[in-house]
C-alpha cells in the first residue's frame, strides 16, 4: 500500500465538487478565448466585490507565474525584493524571479516566516550606491510558509516602513483565504486596506483545479499587464474555465468555507499530535499548517503510511498540511498513526 | 445577439466530454502534486506508445510555455532560431522566446507558412562571425499557421539541411494531430522518424481544457528540464489533471477522431464557401483552417453574426477555423450566412 | 607582407595624438573612481556645450553597451524596437539587445540603411494586441551603416511619426561626427533639435582609444541610469581616462577635424575608385564609407595587399572606410592598387 | 582642499608609466580590430607562460564583465552560484550576474571573506529538488574583499568538495597578483594547479588603464566565448590597446613588482596605524587592504583630509587600500594624520 499524501500539502487535494460543476457548466457553447467571455467577466466582478471596484484582476495558470508577474510590475532589474528566507519566491520557485525579472532577492532570516519592520530597515544601506541593487519591493506571504498569519496592524506597519523608503508592498496570498478565515476578516482588510500594492490570490491550494489571480490595487501599474502575462507564458487560451473556477470559489463564500475547514483540521491535528509524547509543535497554528519536531529514529516508520515533508532535516522538523476536504476522521487516523509509531 | 465565435479559432471550443469525464474520474483521493501520480504516469505511457519509449515527455500549462521550454533546450542566448515569419513563436507569443531565452529569431517570409531548405541556407552567412548571432535551431509549425501540412519528405529535407550545418529541429505541433490526421500517418512518422529533436505537442486546441506537452527525442537534452520547467513558471501543481486529459486524448484515438472531424469540417467549409461568389480560397485546406479573401465592403456585415479574424487587412484575407466539435450543420449555417451577405 | 587593414574599418586606426596626450595628462594624482573626477566633469561640460545643458551624459566602455543601455531606457521587454535591417543593433551586436533587454527588434529592409516614415507605419499593426510585442522605439543610425546621412528634415519626419504613435526615437551615433561634418551642422541640429530622445555618441571610431557616451535628452528617463550602467557591466572604474578622451575630442573641434578628414578621404577614394573600370560605387558617399561592387574574379588579388570586408557576397559589394588619420597618399596608394589589379 | 582619495581604493591610482608607454608604442599603424593583432597575440602568449599553454584567454573591458562572462560559462539560469556574502559578484555588481545569467547567488556569511568547505556543504540540500535552484558553481575571490589570501591548500580543499558534488570553481582574481605576491607563488600555483576552472584576472587595480582577462582552464568551456563576449557588450574594438597593457603587465614581472609594493605599503600602514590609540586592525593584512575600526566621533575629522570607505557602519570599520604607486611617504603622511586626529 502506498503511503497517503493527504497531509503532505494542500495541493494533494483535488477539485472541490462545486468548482468541478462550474467547469462543466461553462463547457457549453463556443466562447472567445483569452478572457473575453462571460465566466471571466463574472469572476472579475466577484473579485471587485471582495477587493474593491478599482482593483485590476488577471488570471494566470500558476502561483509562481502570479508571483513573478506581480513582482515585475514593481521591480526593475537593477532593483531588489526584500523577503523572508522561507518565502516561496526565494526558496521554492527555482529562481523564476531572477530569471524573468533579472533582479536580486534580499532574503532575511525569519524563524516564523514573517518579516518585521526592522528586517526592512536592515536591507536599505545600499540605497543610492550605484554598485548595489536598489531595494524597491517588500514581499510578504500571507499566511506564511510556516502557517503563521500577519495581523492587519503588522501588515500596516510593514506598509508604512516600505512607503517611507519608496518601496512597494507585494503579497504572496497563495493561502490568503486561510489567513482571512483565521483572522475572521474580509479579504480586503488584509490586502487593499493595509497598503498592499499587488497581490497574488491563490485558488489552487483552496479547491480549484488550477488558477491563480494577480490583483493590482494601483490601476496605473497594470496598464501593460496583458502583454506581460502573454510574454510570461501565463495567458490561458480557454480562460473561461479559470473564470468559472474563480466565480465558484468567490461566490457563496466557498473560499471561506474551504479555508475554515482546512484551518480547523490543522488545529485539531496540532491538538491531537501535541499530546503524543515525542511530538513538539514548533509554530503557532494560525492557518492550515502544522510544524512539529518528531524523533529522528521514528521518521522512517512515520513515513510508511503517510507521506509528508521534512522541512528542516537537522531539527527533524516536519510539516503537515490540512486541506479543504480534510475530515475529522482523516485527522484522527493520522493522529492514531503518530501515537502508534511513537509509542 | 452576440456574433458566434465558432469559426474564430479552434480554442473557442470547450472540453471534449471524454476529457471532462477523465478529469472528474481523477478527482478522487489525494495525490502527490507535480507529477508523481498515476494519471501522469499513464499519460506518459501513452506518449511512449505514440512517440517511442525513448522520448522524454513533460506536461506544461500552455503552448507558449511549451515552445519556449522546448527551444531553450536547443538554443543558448547567443544563438538564433530560424522560423517562418508567420510562426507562432515569432508572431504571436509577445516576444516570450526573446525574453526567456534571450536569443534572436530569424524570421523568413513564407506565403504558406512553410520553411524550405533554401530558407535555412539564406540565414547561415553569419556563422563563425562573433558579431552575429549563431543559427542553431530550425523551428517548423505542423500544421502551419496557414493550415498547410508538411509532408514527411519535406520535413526530412529540412532536418537534413539542419543537421549538415549543426542545427537542431524544433516542431511547434500545436496542431500536430490535425497534420497527422490529414496525412493519415501516425504521430511518430512526422516527428521522431523525420528527425525532429524537440516537439511541442498541443492538446488544448484539440479538445482539452488546457494542457500541452514537450516531447524530447534526445534524452540527454532533457536532463535538466524539470528545473527549467519550474523556473519557466510552467509546473502545474495538480498535475494529475493534465495527465488525465492527455491519457484520455491519446487513448482510444480520441486525438485522431477530434482532428479528423475538424479537418473534414474545414474542407466542407472551403467547398461551400468557395462556391460563394466573391470568396476566394487562398491556401490549400490541408488541416482545420480555411483562408479566404472576401469583399472588403461586406466585411462588417459578415462579422455581424460570426466573429472571425482578419488575417491580412490589406488583402482582406480572413481565417476560419473548424474544431473537434464543429458539426456539418454549423458549417452549413455559416455558408448560408456567407451566401446571404455576399449575394 | 600582411595586407594593410587601413580601409577595412575606421576602428583599425589608433588613437589621435591629442587624445593620447590628454590621457597622459590625466595620469597624475590619485582620483576618485567611477566618474567623480574633474576630467569627467570637464567632458560632461563639453557635451552640454554641444547638446544643451539639460542633456544627461554618461560614459561607457563600448558602442554595443551604449546602444543597449540607451535602448533599455525606452523599451521594456514586451515592447519592440523598429530599425533598418542593416542597423548595428540588429546585425552586428550578437543579439545583445534581445539578451539584455529581452525585447524584440523589428528589422525593416532598407537598401541605403535609412528608415522612412512608411517603414514605421508598416510595423504598427500589432498595437493593442496582447499576442504581439508592442512597438515603442524607432532606432536610426547616423551616419548609417551604408555611409549615407539623414538630413534634419528626414529625422524630423521620423520623429513626428514616432511621436504620433507614442514611440520614442533612439539614434545610434557611432559616426554622428561624420554626419554632422558632412551636413556642416552642429551636433545638436541633428539630435536634440530634431526630436531624438536618446543618443549613442561614438568616440572610438573617431580617434579615441575607447569611449562612448549615452546622451539622454529627457532627464526623467535617466534617473536610474547609474545603476543600469553598472548592472550592464559598462561602468569603467578609472573613468577619468574616458573623461579625458572626450574632453579632448569635443574641445577645440577635434571631433569635427577628424570627421571631416575621414569624409574627405572617402570622397576622394570614391572619385578615384569610381574611375577604375570594373568598379561601381553603389551608395552616395556622404560620410566616411565607400560601397562598391568589384569583379568577383579579382577579389582575391585585391585582398592580397589591402584587407577589407565583403559586405554583400552575392553582389560582390565591398566596403571601404576612411579614418581620421587617412592621408591623401594612403588613398592614392589604394586606388593605384585597384587600378593595377583590375587592369 | 579636497581630501586625498589615495587610500580609498586601488583604482584611484592611475596608469603605470610602463603601461602607458606600451599603449603609446602600440599606437602606430592601422591594426585589425577585435583582437587579431600582434599586441593581443603577444599578451596571450604571456598568459600562456603564466597559466599554461592550454588556457584560453580573453580580454574584456571591466571586472564585472569578466566575472559575469566567466560565470555564465559554468552556470545556467536554473543553477546557482555559492559565494561569500562579501563577494564582489554579490555585493558590488548591482545584480549583473542575476540579470545577465538569470541565476541565483547563494551568499554565505563570512567574516574574513573566505569560503570554507562546510559553507559549500551547507548550500547543497536542494540538489535534485525541482523547486530549488541547483548549486553548480563555487566562486571565491583571491585576494578576498577583506584583504585576506587563500593558501593553495585551502583552495584545493574547496575544489575537492566542489568536484565531489559536481560543482565548478570560479575565481574572481581582481587582485590575484596581490595574492600571488603575498604567497610568493607563481600565478599558476593558486589557479590552474589547485583546480580553478575559470578565472577573472584583474589588471585595472594593478596599474592598467583598464583591462581584465577571463582565463578558461578547460578549453571545451570556452568554445563560444567570443559570441558571448560580444553579446555581453564586452568586446573592445581597439583590442590592441588592451593587449599592449597586458603584455606590459605580464612581461618583465611588472605585475609582481606592482603587487608587492601595494602589499608592502598595506603592511606598513597596518603597522603604523595599529600603533595609534583608538585604531584596531580587524583583519589579517595579507594583500593590499587594511581593515580597522576607528572611534566613531573622530570619523568626520579623519575624512577631512583623506577620503576612504566606511565598510561596516555599525562597527565603524573602515577600509584602507594601498596601490602600485603608493610610497612610504604617502603611508607615513596618512599615519601622521591618523595620529593627529585621534590624539
Amino acid at each position: 500500500m502506498h503511503p497517503s499524501p493527504h497531509f503532505a500539502s494542500d495541493n494533494t487535494a483535488g477539485i472541490h465538487p462545486e468548482v468541478l460543476a462550474a467547469i462543466a457548466a461553462a463547457n457549453t457553447v463556443h466562447a472567445v478565448a483569452y478572457g473575453s467571455d462571460v465566466w471571466t467577466a463574472t469572476a472579475i466582478d466577484r473579485f471587485h466585490e471582495h477587493f474593491g471596484p478599482e482593483a485590476e484582476v488577471f488570471f494566470v495558470f500558476g502561483g509562481t507565474g502570479a508571483n513573478v508577474l506581480g513582482l515585475q510590475l514593481l521591480a526593475r532589474p537593477h532593483e531588489a525584493i526584500i523577503c523572508a528566507d522561507s518565502a516561496h519566491i526565494h526558496a521554492d520557485e527555482c529562481g523564476a524571479p531572477e530569471r524573468f525579472i533579472g533582479c536580486k532577492l534580499l532574503a532575511v532570516p525569519s524563524r516564523d516566516g514573517k518579516l518585521r519592520p526592522t528586517d526592512i530597515a536592515s536591507q536599505l544601506k545600499g540605497i543610492g550606491n550605484e554598485h548595489h541593487v536598489q531595494p524597491r519591493v517588500v514581499s510578504v506571504t500571507q499566511a506564511t510558509e510556516y502557517g503563521t498569519v500577519y495581523r492587519p496592524d503588522e501588515l500596516g506597519a510593514l506598509a508604512e516602513v516600505a512607503r517611507r523608503h519608496g518601496l512597494r508592498l507585494h503579497m504572496d496570498g497563495a493561502r490568503l483565504a486561510n489567513a482571512a478565515a483565521s483572522l475572521e476578516l474580509p479579504l480586503r482588510a488584509i490586502t487593499a486596506e493595509v497598503g498592499v500594492d499587488v497581490l497574488t490570490f491563490g485558488g489552487t491550494k483552496n479547491g480549484l483545479l488550477g488558477a491563480e489571480a494577480v490583483v493590482v490595487f494601483d490601476p496605473a501599474l497594470a496598464r501593460d499587464f496583458r502583454y506581460q502575462r502573454k510574454q510570461a507564458m501565463q495567458l490561458p487560451s480557454k480562460m473561461r474555465f479559470l473564470g468559472a473556477q474563480f466565480a465558484a470559489l468567490l461566490g457563496d463564500d466557498l473560499w471561506r468555507r474551504n479555508a475554515e475547514n482546512a484551518n480547523r483540521m490543522a488545529r485539531l491535528l496540532a491538538d491531537l499530535a501535541g499530546q503524543v509524547p515525542g511530538v513538539t509543535i514548533t509554530q503557532p497554528v494560525e492557518a492550515n499548517a502544522v510544524f512539529a519536531t518528531v524523533p529522528r529514529d521514528r521518521m522512517a516508520a512515520l513515513l510508511e503510511r503517510f507521506f509528508f515533508y521534512v522541512w528542516d532535516e537537522p531539527r527533524t522538523e516536519v510539516r503537515w498540511m490540512a486541506s479543504f476536504d480534510t475530515t475529522e476522521e482523516d485527522v484522527r487516523a493520522f493522529a492514531r498513526h503518530l501515537q502508534a509509531v511513537l509509542a
